[in-house]
């Protein structure tokens, strides 16, 4: 199982890029992507899936503290504390304000696919003026207001590879995604919600935070060969625990090679920055790596991404 | 069916707020409170509630425009377009910044029990003290980060009275939520999510928005003596458009009493201003006002709230 | 003396933009425009001004609480208070936030050379497109970081008029100016630093706060015919109450007008709702309308402005 | 001439403590310190000084991005670009918001008499609870709002020394400020603003950014010997490079000595963080120390510090 396959050349990236491209597939205005995937039957299916009605939060605490991978902390300010009496009557309050950038590198977050643009465009083959100072005109954030419901299923690598997490720049294949479904049985179909665990997390908990970016020690995620089997399995939203990509890239003069192929290219539902160090006990526990997600961006017009908090139902 | 009842004496409030307490009930540190009423079983019901896999939102887009009821309106900016690069190769992207008050009037919310204190305490009988200049030591938002999920049950009062919707001053009482139970055919029971719809949000879309706080025209909400019923039934989380509240209040000297009560005295899982607008359509088409609810709140450590997008699910 | 003069064509107006057109005066790259005229001569005598040390704030201070002007309030919140310890020793400390947006409506501050464009240009014939997402590339506020220093002369028109202040959409023509000037017995000439008074500030403190933009009531300014008086005499700053423009615009087809003269065409040193109301009684008391006047803008690398407390001294 | 002076028990700083103490001395409500030395007639003698007319400013630009001295970096977003036309006319602008913690270790502040305590008490006697989640009620910046204007004077530790820059934990004694004053043949006298330079943020240029607090490296500062020195000359403004402290600690069993004495028992007013690298260019060329110094806060009700951009002019 090759770990850090061969360099991928640009020209072959743009085939990739052509042969994944879902431009014009649900109409020139769809604002969905891949989310178009999920239909009511899915749903209907994903709810059958809760037995044990236990619930498990995918998400990484906000954090307020800068560090090389927080250089944009959150801010959260109690603005009024019960110290103050409210103008009548008795009871107090404490109030607080959160501000956030919506795309923080280690704050759990969903993207917009007005997000990213690939040479001059958006997904479906809008142009990026379509996005101006005041925020994105189409494809913001509430396309996926009404939630992102469906079959969840987790692909654990770590656990196929029998160790405690993937080492920065450690890249999966599509080879390695098939293994590890061979092993947990399960298989990514049309309408899932694809949870990858590269254990990035689980490393930072017990090593402490380090700079995953491009100009620090980088981050495993996926080979760019693995998007096509993403394409073929229609598989309708991507989960990862750090954001997907392989830092070092292994494609020629590229960065975040898979966010442009999976947003841009496909259209796909994607989020950063999740953990499933939770989840994962509650897998072992109940023998089975398939559950309902639901997840909810906030309801932001002009919203390029949104801080979330998805949920696994067993 | 009474809509403005006699007024409740400071007394009166002070023997509803003993009679409804929740205080020690499920152990002396607990930070869930009615919270507790869910069990996975109830959970696994209410999965069992998922039939047409039609999904809805129940939140109000984020207001980032000043106005009578939006004092503290949100900041939303473009932090980064398309067209900056990024240092190394070609995806472009777009980044932004959202700021908010967590308890917002017209931003849909929910509280975490350290919001309100009556009387120098928290719930549980927790001291003020418990909440610094940096937030809440206990009882924050974190405590429901694994998601609130239930059998949800919409009781629509303007249907009941066959209005648009309720205006400003009127209380609806613990009889007329009855009333509502028995058309619609429905029962609030333990554990369950009460949806509690005064129209609050449509006439806010009809009139537009006008100032509905105490120096203001208030808005409708509920009766005191309609708490015990939720007390008595055990309901786990309430779900207001509006925020529960009648202003102006009927409670002698108060203001704010529906919160000293639900959440100082019950440990009540309490959200404010959501809309059910896209909700009642459904409900009327499949005739039916029960659905799961999944509800995420932000994991913000120290959170006395956070901004939320409920989901109903049918 | 003429306070609604006739109307000015789009083509008069585009006239008077070539006729006190500086592009290209002090170099291609120049990022100082009219704070050219200030020599460190002018500031030498400006200080000599200083006889009797008073000292007097030309700022409104900064306002939290949304209102017909000030739609985008500032956030000021407690960051941590004495409550808190400080991990080693005994002094305890509060810290506080502040967030503002740096131009807005009625918070005292000063523009960049970068903040007004006019058909595609900035000032000095610089694309707008030197203004990126991330903030402008050339002739952001540090252009002003070593101060505005130098002689203010105070033209007060309400006293000249008699009245307490401009009514909105009255404008001040360069025959008014001069006949201020004469009364008060000062000129402005080559380096000077004019404050512009049009009572707006007194209006908002005797009348409550009125939406004074251009969907709102309007507000007293000045009208383009001073402006080729104030190039004529090399006037280098301008500080009014309001913002200089008269709404509603006496220009076909325009909004703001005077800041497409003043900032895009002449490149001069700018600032916006300042208040007089402190300075007029010393004036009045001291029987003159000069002083050294030393103004700060924040040291803010890419800020297109910044809220700023100018200072006369007399 | 010590560097490293004989540590000072706690009862020792005590005795300091209560020997430089203003509470009373300018009434029992007094807000403006040790600002109340400056008489109009110290200005007016300041003002006397300005011979060349070059000014220069004693901030460090604004910094947004996280480092190991800028844990809370400042937020700078541009919120509206040429790309958006206005809704009538012709000119576009670039609108910008700036969000900044008001005491940020490498942001040029200064701070209000309220934003420190010493066992319970602020200066003046005032309790704590003078400061609510709401702000201060007293003693807040706008006590400063009309300006801080005087001598200024600067002492540079490093030309007496013939360093660049002190290194951390290096304290400057009373008699190494005395010795530094016979040098530079200036007088610290009534009434003056005291620039104090270590040569901080030399060292930050050169080295670069490290962490200045006490869980890092430390910095230079002040002896608490000094401020005997700096109470008998009745020296009215302390401006440092670093903000004042030498770290690690020369007290027994505490932090922040140096502003426990300064702000809350001499009521002084204080700033942290500037840079004196184009001002000790300027004075060597005109081979002097002495200068007006001119410096205004911005006008924040209830703000416990501001940044500001000091300026001084030879």
């Amino acid at each position: 199982m090759a770990t850090k396959p061969n360099y991928v050349s640009a020209k072959e990236f743009d085939k990739i890029f052509q042969s994944v491209c879902n431009w014009g597939r649900w109409g020139k205005d769809d604002e969905k992507g891949t989310l178009n995937y999920i239909t009511p039957e899915h749903i209907r299916k994903a709810a059958s899936l809760v037995r044990t009605g236990r619930t498990v939060s995918l998400a990484i605490p906000i954090n307020t503290v800068a560090g090389p991978d927080n250089p944009h902390p959150a801010l959260h300010y109690v603005t009024h504390n019960h110290d103050i009496d409210i103008p009548q009557g008795e009871p107090h309050f404490v109030l607080d304000f959160l501000g956030s950038e919506c795309h923080g590198d280690c704050h759990t977050h969903i993207d917009a696919l007005c997000h990213v643009s690939y040479k001059g465009k958006l997904y479906n083959d809008k142009p990026i003026s379509s996005v101006t100072s005041l925020g994105p005109k189409i494809m913001d954030i509430t396309a996926y207001a009404h939630g992102i419901v469906g079959r969840g299923v987790l692909l654990d690598i770590p656990r196929l590879r029998g160790v405690k997490w993937l080492e920065p720049g450690e890249a999966v294949t599509a080879e390695e995604l098939e293994a590890a479904e061979k092993v947990q049985g399960v298989r990514l179909s049309e309408g899932d919600i694809f949870l990858f665990r590269t254990g990035h997390h689980r490393r930072r908990l017990e090593l402490g935070p380090w700079n995953n970016d491009y100009d620090g020690e980088g981050k495993a995620g996926l080979h760019v060969n693995a998007i096509p089997l993403l394409h073929q399995r229609r598989v309708a939203v991507f989960l990862p625990d750090g954001d997907g990509e392989t830092v070092p890239c292994n494609v020629e003069g590229m960065a975040y090679p898979i966010h442009a192929l999976q947003i841009t290219s496909m259209g796909m539902v994607c989020a950063d920055s999740l953990q499933f160090e939770e989840l994962v006990t509650i897998c072992e526990e109940e023998n089975r790596w398939e559950f309902i997600v639901v997840a909810t961006p906030l309801r932001l017009p002009g919203g390029t991404g949104s801080l979330f908090n998805p949920l696994a139902i067993f």
